[in-house]
């Protein structure tokens, strides 16, 4: 039903457990996506509902079977009229999910290619959400985890791979190289990997995002699309997404995709802006962005090429402008994400300050972690000091607040 | 459709929006119950969806109108068989919810209440999670919200209240002082009141978390249900849940209810051992679990009653079987709990201890929050010395690892 295709030459190969890249294109180039022959994938409209879990597109998906116990997707879709004079905006919440990111799409997916292919080990590298999102899903598996995390990683992903009981290689030094020597230990001793680009099947977990966005939407398409990107693996799935639907005549265009890096760490907004062929540069991350401080991003090309095929673009928006959005979008829609999350909603601010968006757009924004799995962003602004309990001082306060 | 039943004297009263408890036997001992006329509430099975949010509860909820934006309840149930050698056993994770705990049902019915009678205020006092549970709901809404917090709120508790961009109290004190102080201001300022039993409307909220699990399992009712109590708001909550649904026929029978409190706040077990009638024991709380640190519960008398009623009980476990609890619950089931959360699961394990649970039992554990919310309780316990990037170094490490 389905074959796998390189991103760069086009070498069309059959689907095996140790098929990760390109032989010929290497890793960074040679990315494969999965291809499906959507003659013999028969699904209609009617096929979907607005509550399911994204097994419900197993389908549309390359796996045997569907193995994850934890309820995956479903996630709400909250809509706001007229906001910032845009006709709709669209808000889709991925922190419910199990372990609170848009990850858990992906590592759902991953679990079940593991025991589809027999593995008893699974492996990631992470900026931390992945990590989290395997270990979790794992848990109540009878799979073995191993998971490559820079130390840098945020206090509260760490304690979710601790409670879920993986095994924890915190890795002295930055994401990239965590990915880099997680792969070569994975290789060693014959792990399955999760780590993202490098596994084809990831990307199509992740692309149940767009579809259900789409369904909950009654397959109406928003014209413009905001995500975030780090490795491009997410901004690339929501193309996807649409992009099967699309072929499978379930909708009727795919929407601009823009995606939104942080200014630093902007190796795709860079290598995008250079233009065809897509060359990668790298940078030395630096953002408050954990789930997006990618210097090397592993699906650059593929990022690239979609979103310029979307008509799309890439936007950036620096530290602060990430910060004032976590509130912004906290007050106003009641969502709190955390900054990799709000960045996307920097972006969308950001697009109307460039007038790129159009009063009867539109639009969606993917949210894409929780707020709680990284307060260091918000927790340093807290300065309020403590009021003990006696009435007159509590009137004087709320006095002086109400002024 | 409904009036108010004291819980003491069983004076009834008619709604209103200044009637909070029984003038007749104040704060402590006159909390109301939400009495329906269930001739006059026309409910059949198939009303409800299994992946229905709360406000499909909206017929048997004291309501006019459902007002939240958010998708409240709606969270999954997973399923295990022979778990501990017990036949079937259901955990109802409430960590999916908006804010991430089981308050969002109740938050979501006092800002219905709000608008309802026309206030344009809204305030509570909160160990952490109705706090930020009402200052997440309410954040797209036009309210205002005053939150009133102890100073020892969990950081991350916090974080969610200041983005929310609610108007944060930190009281230097305990809950319990906030509790008070709170109220004196709220009548003071006429602000709505989300206080946990003084208002009647926040249990009914609660109350859908049972009505969920119930519809989720296809109106089977498990023998056995576990769930922690600080307050005793959400305890008696689920008794409700059942009550109405027995009462309106689309249950058979209403499971044994047994409340779990921390050792170091067990204010509630101590009441209830003391046996009838029932008379509020008060404590200095002192657990790590800090959303049910509570030293002056106040729907103690309620909860007592319902439990005694359902023919459950009360037990308590210490700081040490929760925390062995969130790492137990964690790796099994593939939930993060928070520690009040996973003190149910403690409690369960400790009733298997006691043989208090019978091979052939269905049993029900409420993981009431979730884990990010607090992570003190397990990250001290995070001792790993980070690893150089060297493939020697972590092959070596690995080794070290699965012996």
């Amino acid at each position: 039903m389905y074959k796998l295709k390189c991103i760069t030459c086009g070498s069309i190969y059959d689907p095996e457990p140790n098929m990760y890249t390109c032989p010929k294109c290497g890793e960074r180039y040679g990315t494969l996506e999965v291809i499906f022959n959507y003659d013999l994938i028969n699904v209609k409209k009617s096929d979907f509902d607005k509550h399911g879990d994204i097994s419900q597109f197993s389908k549309i998906l390359p796996i045997a079977e569907y193995k994850v116990k934890q309820v995956v997707g479903n996630t709400p879709t909250y809509e706001f009229k007229n906001y910032y004079g845009i006709k709709k905006v669209f808000f889709k919440y991925d922190g419910t999910n199990p372990t609170g990111s848009y990850k858990d799409r992906a590592s759902a997916i991953a679990i079940s290619k593991a025991y589809e292919y027999g593995y008893d080990t699974i492996y990631c590298a992470s900026t931390g959400n992945a990590a989290s999102s395997l270990a979790g899903l794992s848990a109540p598996t009878d799979l073995k985890t191993y998971i490559f995390v820079p130390k840098n990683i945020p206090i509260a992903k760490l304690a979710q791979l601790h409670v879920f009981g993986a095994n924890i290689i915190l890795i002295d030094g930055n994401y990239d190289q965590a990915f880099d020597i997680s792969t070569k230990v994975g290789k060693k001793l014959n792990w399955y990997s999760r780590n993202s680009a490098i596994n084809p099947y990831l990307l199509e977990g992740k692309k149940t995002g767009a579809m259900e966005l789409v369904v909950q939407l009654d397959f109406n398409v928003p014209d413009i699309v905001f995500v975030s990107a780090g490795d491009g693996t997410v901004i690339s799935s929501i193309y996807k997404g649409f992009y099967d639907f699309y072929n499978l005549n379930l909708i009727q265009k795919i929407p601009k995709i823009i995606g939104i890096q942080a200014e630093g760490a902007d190796a795709i907004a860079k290598t995008f802006s250079y233009g065809k062929p897509y060359t990668p540069v790298d940078i030395i991350p630096n953002t408050i962005a954990d789930s997006i401080s990618v210097g090397k991003p592993r699906d650059v090309i593929k990022a690239c090429k979609y979103v310029e095929k979307s008509g799309g673009t890439f936007l950036t928006v620096n530290d602060e402008e990430i910060k004032t959005a976590i509130f912004e979008l906290a007050k106003n829609t009641g969502i709190f994400a955390e900054p990799a999350g709000a960045a996307a909603y920097a972006g969308f601010k950001k697009a109307i300050s460039m007038n790129l968006l159009k009063k009867e757009d539109t639009v969606a924004i993917f949210i894409t972690g929780n707020g709680l799995k990284d307060i260091k962003a918000v927790q340093d602004n807290i300065k309020i000091n403590p009021i003990p309990p006696v009435f007159e001082k509590i009137i004087e306060y709320i006095n002086e607040v109400r002024k």
